[in-house]
């Protein structure tokens, strides 16, 4: 299945926040370091210590809009008069060197994407109950309890989404959970459609 | 995700002749001894050693033929003047009971189950090449060279036939190619339509 060829795979993972999309990432990339985590782009102003490129690609507002215009931006949201989005480019140069690549991203970041780049991988993370996920917000300890509240609601309507989605898994256990997605990835690179022709290359050997 | 009432799969594993399906279908199970094996049902005597329901399911000729009329035979074949064939109702009875089931079945066969049992899941496995085909079906050494070339030519055929599948698996390796059928197989439980609704029993957690 080492076909020079063959094109990496784009993998959306979504769900409510709280659920730990964040850490499952890192975990998935910490056991198979050939998958990219694809950056964001945004017009905040670097933070001390934070490297364009590693944690943003930081960008002036008149490129960004300018870059909405003209469709390369897959997903963006406006957040304290700051944009934050996701390119098109370093995904589809990343992906056309074979190597997979894996995003992070809200629910409705996901269904932009979906509608923008429909070949990708969609999988929905979800908490094993709903007071697991208050208790993983809590521990946060950031919010007061109206935040805390509003978050849950949210929470709520965005499991509720989960319908959108090819794949659903349950966090409940970091290990299980990367070993999880790792599996749907390689699943995805056996299906037939992605490695069409393949029984020509046997057959000519 | 261990919700009780999730049904099992059906996994039908093909490819063509002396591609090793046997043999990978055995490590499978011996790797995750919950996967039920097809038995077949045939019109043939038993064989001394064979055992009923395990080796085959033994019937008689007018039995057979009254379940291929109604259906209860998802495909078949006719060998040396006996029926071959695989029966619905051990399987369906299996996958309602939430426990999957592997069979082993030839090319023209599964494109009948395909079409029986379209919910079922369908993966190819290739040799790693003709040349390689060629020297299992050698070392089995139980064909005449006439033999062995109409076999090949078959082999040839049937792996054009790869675009049918949903999946498609190298086999150059045991252990490798066993895996990742386990892999396809737990990401096919984790597929939004086989669970769906399990977002609503999170919520009610």
């Amino acid at each position: 299945m080492s076909e020079a060829a063959r094109q990496g795979l784009v993998i959306c993972v979504s769900g409510p926040s709280g659920v730990g999309k964040g850490t499952i990432i890192r975990e998935v990339i910490a056991q198979r370091p050939q998958i990219a985590h694809s950056v964001s782009m945004t017009t905040r102003p670097p933070r001390r210590g934070e490297r364009d490129g590693i944690d943003y690609h930081f960008s002036d507002r008149a490129t960004f809009q300018h870059m909405l215009e003209n469709a390369e931006i897959l997903e963006y949201d406006l957040y304290c008069d700051h944009y934050y989005g996701t390119p098109r480019r370093p995904l589809e140069q990343t992906i056309a060197t074979g190597r997979d690549m894996i995003m992070d991203i809200t629910v409705p970041g996901s269904l932009a994407v979906m509608n923008a780049f429909p070949e990708c991988i969609t999988v929905f993370l979800l908490p094993p109950s709903l007071t697991v996920l208050e208790q993983r917000l809590i521990r946060r300890g950031t919010e007061t309890e109206e935040n805390l509240r509003r978050r849950l609601q949210k929470a709520r309507e965005e499991i509720g989404m989960a319908d959108h989605f090819q794949y659903v898994v349950v966090n409940d256990d970091l290990q299980e959970t990367a070993q999880r997605i790792l599996h749907i990835i390689d699943s995805e690179h056996c299906r037939y459609h992605r490695i069409a022709g393949i029984e020509q290359t046997i057959l000519a050997r």
